[in-house]
């Protein structure tokens, strides 16, 4: 351990011995600095004596190395040490070293005084290479090497330090407060080290168990490596110049024609088909991999590539080339003033990042949608499918023009983990996550880039005292039992009071059982019908159960829904249209429907073309979305040389104009 | 200072203690509970050494004090104690307190052995009453008292606790790994010794510096007061139940029908005319107090409502209620199949906070547009204008109808400071921040809720080789010259290479220094035209001030915008329609021109009716947002009883319907 702190602890111990014994006139003169020398011999003995008492509270002895630049220029001393060292290792005592700082006889800029070391981070360098350790980690006060000022909100945190890529990038903030040293101190001791063999972590000393994470392996803090540069140089491009880059070409890909858009996916559908075999063959080894090791049955089967999957992706490919070009519509045209007009028109969002689990598929329709609507994309698969996605994107990204560029589409395959990813918050304009409800809701919680997905799909059907109880039974039965892991899915039966104890109702209750539904009451159900009680309101089963509750009226059924739905998609079944219309337009959810089956809720269903997914947040794209959740708005305004000029000189008309 | 720790240090110690005189053959018997009372003998004189250590370090002297429950039962133990404690800090000595663990003789389950104190949190309540400290600060392993399980993303700080309105919502997670004690045992000791006039504030021991954050009256952690309950009742609600509250007020102002909403408007223009006078009053109080206070002149300006300021905002309110209803439009109207027909139609987000600094009339703007669009909305005003903003929200929400309630519209006075409010991502959905570019960007940085507005506007005018110079300079005098501090100013001339030292660049350049325009160079027109260098050239001067730099080519220019721009607006000069079509086509921003002055890219100028701020963000709004950036979509289904039944039931015919 090197140690720093000792003229810091001094000088304070100085400062009020100098104030007990000062008279009141002595402090009306000027007062002079205290002499660092003296503060690190008082400071040295008290810290000693601190970081004894700390390791005795864990039955650990510790020691004390003072050492000086000139003790390293004996030959002999580099010898010594290390046996010294070595031995208290042995008997597990702890060596703290410092600078012998009240003895030494070099003065500042100390950095050019002898070559050797000249502050704590290059001491802590210059043992690790002596010493010959396996790893050195330096403590700081932020969390590792960042690209500029760590206060600022565009400075990154670099985690593995590439001295070609991030030399010239980085600019360094102001030094710590106490001490000499700072992060420019601590790049130099741990290019040093590293570059000597020792790899070196810079991490933060306020952090929770920076240390023991480190050891754990965990990626936290900047790690410099000698061999860092030559890792995996084509992996180890960031997610962030992914991202860069698929911008730029989405960029190249916007500017050319519909038809060259067009040419390129059904070159894509071509090349799917005509790799059909070496794809099956990585995906068959995907799947093998996870059979062996012990995955779930139902992931295994969102793994594999069934046997005619290629053609069917292909042809889907296909149909979505014949599509009508969703990017550049002239969506509003308004004549602003004479001979000025101006349009809006559609335009790729950006830059998208998918994270998906498992079905390699996903990657197939994605990207052709990307392609479709100008976007960059950024793909992270999950690793059980990683030789089915590498081989799909090479795949795809081969069939890509050279005038776009491969990079369009980007499959992050580096370190990086999905977190880091998410952070990415400047380059990435929207996260589509396609998997787990608990995947979605653990990207919502942890990005400020904005989801399209949905976390929770607690859907409701309201049977009104003036349903027709057969088309009540049959939604009911087709919104449970269907698909009953849908997120469409009923959840919850609401039924209006007077229904209780009614043949219909009972009906519907008993078909539901004999489906092999579980039925979970709330408390007046529970009560009334003797069944076992919800636990909760707010509860998405995914499968054959669900909970059923009686209410007062159709108020009282908004007010559940809002209460406890999750703003998915909503039902009432009523042969009452006024009924009806007070449900459809109070119920704050995506999708609210009369007489109709909560399973409509669905891109196809609604006839959107291809599905991007279901979003329940209520910007941006509400309920299933199609390939418009992709796109968004440029205002274009042409005209000849009209200017503002407090706006005297131009009438405004303000027409609409018919779209072309 | 109350400790605890003895017990888990003796532990460890002792542990250590009985491995090394065991023998390998005392290892394989079962092993004995370590006694805790041994344990705590051996710990507390490490414990006490330890903290004697640390506080050396400070120059403080530190004392032992170790008491059991029966002392407190002895009269006299009490009055001695607080005798002793007192001499102890007379001379600057810490009495650290524990419970004399290794001689109690009290057991499991210690809460009910003597009602006295059975813990160290109960201990140190009973220390600050005792000693009548003037703030009890109990340190925990998390930030206070959560409504939750702290590790529940749904579970939030409570920053004041109210024994009436916490007690019930708040479940308790598990106790702390070591000790007794956990959350449960900290607020019932907090509750007991603010009760009896010793506020107590719960926060972290490891967040740096938490007591001397707490002793400067940083808001963090929980804070315990006895008269917390009391505290401006109606102010102290929080802004999570203010959102709450203002969702619910708007979907009943959804349900209205649109005649009824634009009625409410028209009685707030009216209720506005008949407060004036007071609004004035009020007004003029608020800016009296500016100028006292040595507030800036731009300021004082902004924050001043001028005469007919009133009558020309009820003005502005009359025409917006005359304006078209912006909700429950149909946008879409599809048939999916037979008798079966999907409406896409508009609807309010939901709950939006707005942010604003000085401006009072931007709360009359923003609380007309959320009614006209049946939005629930907070108002987070600048403190300077806090008597102005009173005024004006009371005069609003008094003119609100009782089936509405006045919650629609907040004004958040309470302590929650602007970060408290923007972590509210769960129940407000829009932030909408009107002011500087910091505050913007501050927001921006600081929140999950999507944001509403462009921190910067670094808008470029292009002169091609093929511009008419005249157009160019008009243009390029206007968007500097018209209004510098817009966000739609020009900031940046691009200039093709074609026309250096042209007579009509040279006239654009003369004019705008005969104007007071600052001009700076880039690396080549700071050479070429020996002008001083820009610093960067993604800089918006919002003054008289710009950059300029030449460019090879069109692509170049587009390149330049693209690597240095804002996405805000940028324009194009020429008379080569190819060249301008190149420009519109590939320029990435949210308004791009040709040959129109930039300053057109405004809400009211591209005829949006009433503008809510100019989006740079790609995601719901771009570009000068009008009312249709407070609102979102719901999808309407109506049918006869249809369900899905693995698609085999219905025949999707998906047809677009005429909209009514």
């Amino acid at each position: 351990m090197v140690t720093s702190g000792a003229v810091g602890v001094g000088r304070q111990r100085l400062k009020y011995r100098k104030l007990v014994n000062s008279s009141f006139a002595d402090l009306q003169k000027p007062q002079m600095e205290l002499d660092g020398k003296a503060c690190a011999a008082v400071g040295q003995s008290g810290l000693m004596a601190l970081y004894d008492m700390l390791f005795t509270q864990l039955d650990v002895s510790s020691s004390q190395l003072l050492v000086t630049d000139s003790d390293f220029e004996n030959p002999n001393f580099r010898e010594r040490l290390c046996e010294t060292v070595e031995s208290l290792l042995d008997l597990k005592v702890v060596p703290v070293f410092n600078e012998n700082d009240a003895i030494s006889t070099r003065k500042a800029p100390y950095e050019d005084s002898s070559g050797i070391f000249w502050d704590n981070d290059s001491l802590a360098g210059l043992l690790a290479i002596e010493l010959k350790a396996d790893l050195l980690v330096l403590l700081s006060d932020v969390d590792g090497l960042y690209s500029g000022p760590p206060s600022e909100p565009q400075s990154k945190l670099i985690h593995t330090y590439i001295k070609e890529k991030h030399h010239n990038e980085i600019t360094f903030g102001d030094k710590s407060r106490v001490g000499r040293g700072g992060m420019t101190a601590k790049v130099k001791a741990a290019f040093v080290a590293s570059n000597s063999g020792t790899p070196v972590v810079i991490t933060s000393g306020f952090a929770s168990q920076s240390i023991v994470r480190v050891l754990q392996g965990e990626k936290i803090g900047t790690l410099f490596h000698k061999d860092a540069s030559s890792w995996e140089p084509s992996k180890d491009v960031s997610a962030r110049e992914m991202a860069v880059s698929a911008r730029e070409c989405s960029r190249r890909l916007q500017n050319l024609s519909s038809d060259e858009r067009k040419k390129i996916l059904l070159d894509v559908a071509d090349a799917l088909e005509a790799n059909e075999d070496l794809i099956r063959a990585e995906n068959e080894a995907d799947v093998v991999a996870a059979q062996d090791a012990g995955y779930e049955k139902s992931l295994v089967a969102r793994l594999t590539l069934k046997p005619g999957k290629i053609p069917s992706l292909a042809k889907s490919i296909r149909t979505l080339a014949n599509m009508e070009d969703p990017i550049n519509q002239i969506l509003k045209r308004t004549e602003v003033a004479e001979d000025l007009v101006l349009e809006k028109t559609s335009c790729p969002l950006g830059v998208l990042l998918i994270v998906f689990e498992s079905r390699p598929d996903a990657l197939v329709q994605i990207a052709s949608l990307a392609i479709r609507s100008g976007n960059g994309l950024l793909l992270k698969g999950g690793k059980e499918a990683m030789r089915s996605n590498t081989i799909l994107h090479k795949v795809i990204t081969d069939a890509l023009p050279d005038n776009i560029g491969k990079k369009l589409i980007g499959l992050v395959t580096s370190r990086d983990e999905i977190a880091d990813l998410l952070k990415l918050d400047d380059v990435i304009d929207l996260v589509i996550p396609r998997g787990s409800n608990k995947l979605v809701s653990q990207i919502k919680a942890s990005t400020k880039i904005p989801v399209l997905g949905h976390a929770d799909g607690v859907c409701h059907v309201y049977v009104d005292k003036s349903a027709d109880m057969d088309i009540a039974k049959r939604i009911v039965m087709d919104a449970k039992i269907d698909y009953p892991a849908a997120c469409n899915a009923m959840e919850t039966l609401l039924v209006h009071k007077d229904l209780i104890k009614s043949p219909g109702l009972d009906d519907i209750l008993l078909s539901l059982k004999t489906e092999g539904v579980a039925i979970y009451g709330g408390p007046i159900a529970h009560e009334l019908l003797s069944i076992p009680k919800a636990d909760s309101f707010h509860h998405e089963y995914s499968s054959l159960a669900c909970t059923v509750e009686f209410v007062d009226d159709v108020q009282s059924a908004i007010d559940h829904i809002h209460l406890y739905g999750s703003g998915h998609t909503d039902c009432i079944i009523t042969t009452d249209s006024k009924v009806a219309e007070t449900f459809l337009r109070q119920v704050d959810s995506a999708a609210v429907f009369h007489n109709a089956s909560t399973r409509f809720s669905d891109g196809a269903r609604f006839g959107l073309g291809a599905e991007v997914g279901i979003s329940t947040g209520r910007i941006h794209a509400r309920g299933p979305v199609g390939v418009e959740g992709l796109l968004t708005t440029r205002w274009i305004m042409r005209g000849i040389g009209q200017v503002v000029n407090g706006d005297k000189d131009v009438a405004y008309t303000h027409k609409n104009l018919p779209l072309e």
